[in-house]
């Protein structure tokens, strides 16, 4: 962790299944950041606040109260303290669903975030709706389709500073059974890599025959038993049917409306590949952490 | 395997990638059944000779040779020995393609039945040949499609006594994963038991959009956390969408030709179940050893 940086105020924390990650902050200025894979999949109910000390107690000071404020699985049922869902349309915060976790340590005020639901088709997001509120900081009055890859993909329409109503796409997950799991795992065991050709052509593909998708991903290990296609062909393929096949499924959302996709940048740079394949006409990529700060930073201020 | 029974003129051999199964037969009746799990998955090049004999020996006669015909993956690369794959559009069983695979025990003469490929879209099949040359055996003449439900699912157009073209998908596959694997394990945990209701609302959810096969497949998590869905009603769904998506896939075939589903009964029933939902004019479903069985006399009798 370093020295202690001086004139910390809050400490942000953004608190997955698999990864605790936070950031000592001044007002909107980061001092120090912190990550430890202390993720909520891994902790019972009694480990979260050591583990939370474990990771930024190095930035507290005695005799003062920091506060912290965290979003993502640590809200959920199985986290420190299960945070609400809070139902579509609304703002992506609103602070009297906001939780506090008790503490024994008194130099931490800990509050976690809720997540966001949707009944029909049912849905649920936690952390995104973070992500959204950083987007509606850095993009004031932002109206659009936020589109947030990862594991499960969300998203969101946002309008009016709220979101409207939201998708999820377990795509990444998918992916991942896919290329490590399934027969397909064949044909990806090879060099390393992409290609973009690859990606192109199964985008194209699955657009026009999006029913066919378990039939195309099972012509890719053909074509590497008949035709001896490459793994960076083959993973690119894989991919470009999964991604297109979802992006095919917002393009009622995103053809009249600019996507900000906010996320890791190359799983964005596939999305947006796909959707400037597609027709998309507008869409800009926004870095992920950037929109957690942001949207815990606006948190923060909503608690006052 | 009990007492060896009379008259064996001939062995019928199913041996896939997990199991090997066997038949004594005369003429096409079946005398006596075996099975082992000693499929080709587990097996080493020196290993499939002993393996069969294990299975069949009991049925060997001292000084007579008894002709062994096998179909399925036990001709693939990393099986016993590599028998071709014969291209489409071609009869299902190509004598000259079969191959004769060595032993040191002189009372086994054993053939191995070849596969088949597609070069555009690629594809391949074994095993699943030799049931559609027992679908032309037991319903002479048929013209339509064979449905072949599994792990990888083959759908065949088959006209004018052979093979025309055909389609693998691997919504097995995707389905085992998807229940076992994926985030999606946590609703289908609970009671055994389909719903029927839950499945047909699938079929009928992912025909009219399927390209939202991520996002449906994920609502049946977030209905498990909303609303308390049933492991029974979450499973049924689950393959309603994987299934249902395959079949609405193959519309344009099934819409114009009959369908002969040949398989395991609980999958194949799933499957015309769909296929009634979406309106196929005409489905029949034929045991799947009847027609290996079947598949495999008609082999014998091309070998002479």
């Amino acid at each position: 962790m370093g020295a202690a940086p001086a004139g910390v105020e809050w400490i942000a924390v953004d608190w997955g299944t698999t990864n605790l990650r936070a950031w000592a902050m001044q007002g909107e200025q980061v001092l120090a950041a912190a990550a430890e894979p202390l993720g909520m999949g891994g902790l019972a109910k009694n480990q979260f606040e050591p583990a939370l000390l474990k990771t930024v107690g190095g930035w507290l000071t005695e005799g003062s109260v920091t506060p912290v404020v965290a979003c993502g699985m640590v809200g959920a049922r199985q986290g420190w303290i299960e945070a609400p869902y809070v139902s579509v349309p609304s703002p992506p915060h609103s602070a009297d669903a906001f939780c506090r976790a008790a503490t024994s340590d008194t130099r931490v005020a800990v509050t976690i975030v809720h997540g966001m639901s949707q009944a029909d088709p049912a849905d649920v997001m936690r952390g995104e709706e973070t992500q959204i509120a950083g987007l509606l900081a850095l993009r004031p009055g932002f109206s659009g389709l936020a589109c947030l890859p990862g594991t499960h993909t969300k998203w969101a329409v946002v309008a009016d500073g709220a979101v409207q109503s939201f998708r999820t796409f377990m795509t990444g997950e998918l992916y991942g059974l896919a290329v490590a799991q399934s027969v397909l795992r064949h044909s990806v065991a090879g060099p390393d890599g992409y290609d973009d050709a690859a990606f192109d052509e199964a985008v194209a593909e699955i657009a026009a025959d999006p029913a066919g998708l378990a039939a195309r991903l099972f012509s890719t290990r053909a074509s590497g038993l008949l035709r001896g296609m490459a793994a960076p062909a083959a993973r690119s393929r894989i991919s470009g049917l999964l991604v297109g096949l979802e992006v095919a499924a917002m393009q009622a959302a995103w053809s009249n409306a600019p996507v900000v996709l906010i996320g890791a940048s190359a799983v964005s740079a596939s999305y947006r590949r796909a959707l400037t394949l597609l027709g998309a006409p507008q869409t800009e990529v926004l870095e992920a952490d950037l929109c957690s700060l942001a949207g815990l930073a606006a948190a923060r201020k909503l608690i006052g």
